[in-house]
């Protein structure tokens, strides 16, 4: 028996679920008796909740909705495996688990903290000889993935992002008096997502007038002023703001209003409330109309608009992570690496997964503005080719057509 | 010499360009000698801001583009002409400049307020005896105009939303513990666009757990409690509000929160709030997560996804008011008239402005359950034809192309 098994971990992208076929399409291509998936990931096959995918995608239709399916198809979770050292019991359970499914290989789709359980998992297999291989297939809308050029998923979102951002620009403008519209778009650490508000400007938009990334320190009242500076040249002022911006003492912009929402059941701190509490204080100041916009998490599952070469790519990811695995690799993570900018082109890559797990890349300093209130070309540059080419949804009686793994009514009986 | 000249005003609608290009193609077909635009509605025609429309939609790719544009393309206003009595200066001044550009027809397209400008300018002119037709071309995503079976840009923006809303409730399921999801919908007073939302459920979507229009009086305790409830049933919760929502004693939901995030140029309070409020407290008593998502100005904005009928439909009421107009009809609003259910079918029928104009129409209270917390099978019967079938965008770069009237650039080098 040659069974494969496949999950999807951390916060979900438009494309994701085409990595999953990748994997599932790609195995089953090359030999494997049963892809099984893990429903919300490892915690899903500790629990022992595992399915056999040939069941749930049955043909080309099928396989064709997933692509187009926001959110992960099999479920997720935020569940990081703990240290080997001192929880061999977790280990020893996962590997048995694993036995009794007859699993030749494992495939997880996820970003950071997936990839950290991949390493866990398949430093543990070496360490008892298990012939079983452990592949990271990377995703995460926030490119925040060591190595690769970019991560599958944030190509969808920064299209997303940016074709909004456009229809905003556009918005702004429609009265004859003055507006500051503050977009805030995700990305706690890293600014790539904010960043691709950059590619709105052409020939047919002005595109917005600064970007704040989380990279670089975030002052209040320079920000204020500059909102009056911008508002003397300017009708219609639109900027972006990382979620994430932080002020001098390291605290979140978001964390300096004099309530706080609330906090979640984690016990973090809700991050956004940062472009309402900056339009408040421009409000204040100027006594303009402002508007707050959060793009929320339509930005990690808006997949009525996908990027193909997004789509493309993460399925290659899925079906490279396969391959290699066949061919004897573990613990590695596929990469996408570009091998020419022009014309843009990218080919996968297998990596060392310790080189990548745990590791955060952010927008080099050098790709955005010294004053910190911009971006260079070199980062558009280095976005518009991820954003390129469309992969349209299946519209069914007016909108647009998913895939389940079970409705919720099925789950119940179960 | 047969001119005519047309604005657009209030909020934009996905739409109102393709109502603009009805009125601009239909009135050069029928003979019109130039068809003139008044950049931001009224006040840019008593400004003298005034344009030559051919000169900036010049052929087939500029008009095809004009109906993926969002926004309105001429600008628009927030701008009631006073009472004609007491202040025929105003109306003096407009006909005049009426005169000047020997305008033959007068089309303004809008809402409720823009109604009453049609209004008072057919009332006067009558008054005058001026022999200029002005017609009204409406529009509006609130759907809240009597007499129409609805309004352009209302199929659009419910197509948005219950897009969007099955994204979310897809995005809700992705983890394995409990989250609570609040959509917060544009509507101050009417309902419609929250009623949306309902259309996410079916074959492939669990749909909205509740629905709450601001058609009902809201109970923020019997919220909270619902939540509750819901809670024990389902892993994912997701519920509607509408921004518009008020306590028994008349305040507004988003008021309710000990801060008040700031209050406009205008001195409106920001509406928007809600969703995170009742988050808040739904956060506050069960500690689970929760989410508050704003669907904002994408809803009026959002081009890369419209409903084929309703670009029709605002293309068609555009050119059957040229049409009436030519015909010698003046004081009209073109409405639409459903004459059919099944197959669905609207014609277009001209109406009194004086039936129409500042008077709102509402949910039917028959169209929404009794405990208020949902609407009837009905109401979606109602809403469905209306978003079908798509109008792609035209894809540059990587973007949807739009077109604008003039660049900032260009505007203040003028």
């Amino acid at each position: 028996m040659k069974n494969v098994i496949v999950g999807q971990s951390g916060g979900p992208t438009s494309v994701i679920n085409s990595s999953l076929l990748g994997v599932f399409k790609t195995a089953r291509d090359r030999g494997a008796d049963t892809v099984y998936g893990m429903v919300h990931g490892i915690k899903g096959l500790l629990d022992g909740d595992i399915v056999d995918i040939s069941t749930r995608i049955k043909n080309d239709l099928d396989m064709d909705l997933l692509k187009r399916t926001p959110s992960s198809f099999l479920g997720s979770c935020r569940y990081k495996l703990p240290d080997i050292e001192g929880n061999e019991k977790t280990y020893e359970k996962i590997f048995k688990i694993l036995k009794e499914y007859e699993i030749f290989a494992f495939f997880y789709i996820g970003g950071n903290d997936s990839m950290d359980t991949i390493k866990k998992l398949s430093d543990y297999g070496a360490k008892i000889k298990s012939p079983i291989r452990f592949m990271g297939v990377p995703k995460t809308i926030d490119n925040d993935l060591a190595i690769t050029d970019h991560t599958p998923g944030y190509g969808s979102a920064a299209k997303y992002i940016a074709a909004t951002t456009k229809e905003i620009i556009r918005d702004g403008l429609v009265y004859d008096y003055p507006v500051v519209s503050v977009i805030e778009v995700m990305g706690r650490n890293a600014g790539w997502l904010t960043a691709a508000t950059a590619l709105a400007k052409g020939e047919d938009c002005e595109g917005v007038d600064e970007i704040y990334l989380p990279e670089k320190v975030f002052d209040v009242d320079k920000f204020v002023k500059r909102m009056g500076e911008l508002l003397k040249k300017n009708r219609s002022v639109v900027v972006a703001v990382s979620e994430g911006v932080k002020v001098a003492d390291g605290r979140y912009v978001c964390e300096l209003a004099d309530h706080v929402d609330y906090v979640d059941a984690f016990g973090h701190k809700q991050l956004a409330g940062t472009a309402r509490y900056l339009a408040g204080k421009v409000a204040e100041k100027y006594g303009v109309k402002t508007r707050a916009i959060e793009l929320s998490s339509l930005q990690r599952c808006a997949s009525h608009i996908t990027a193909r070469v997004d789509v493309t790519e993460a399925f290659n990811v899925g079906g490279a992570a396969v391959k290699a695995a066949f061919e004897g690799l573990s613990g590695q993570v596929i990469t996408l690496k570009r091998v020419s900018d022009d014309p843009y082109m990218c080919i996968t890559e297998p990596a060392d997964v310790h080189f990548i797990a745990n590791v955060e890349k952010k927008v080099p300093d050098e790709w955005i503005t010294d004053d910190g209130t911009n971006v260079k070309p070199e980062l558009t540059h280095y976005i518009r080719p991820l954003i390129q080419a469309e992969i349209m949804p299946l519209w069914v009686d007016g909108l647009p057509r998913h895939i389940r793994l079970q409705s919720e009514t099925e789950k119940k009986a179960k």
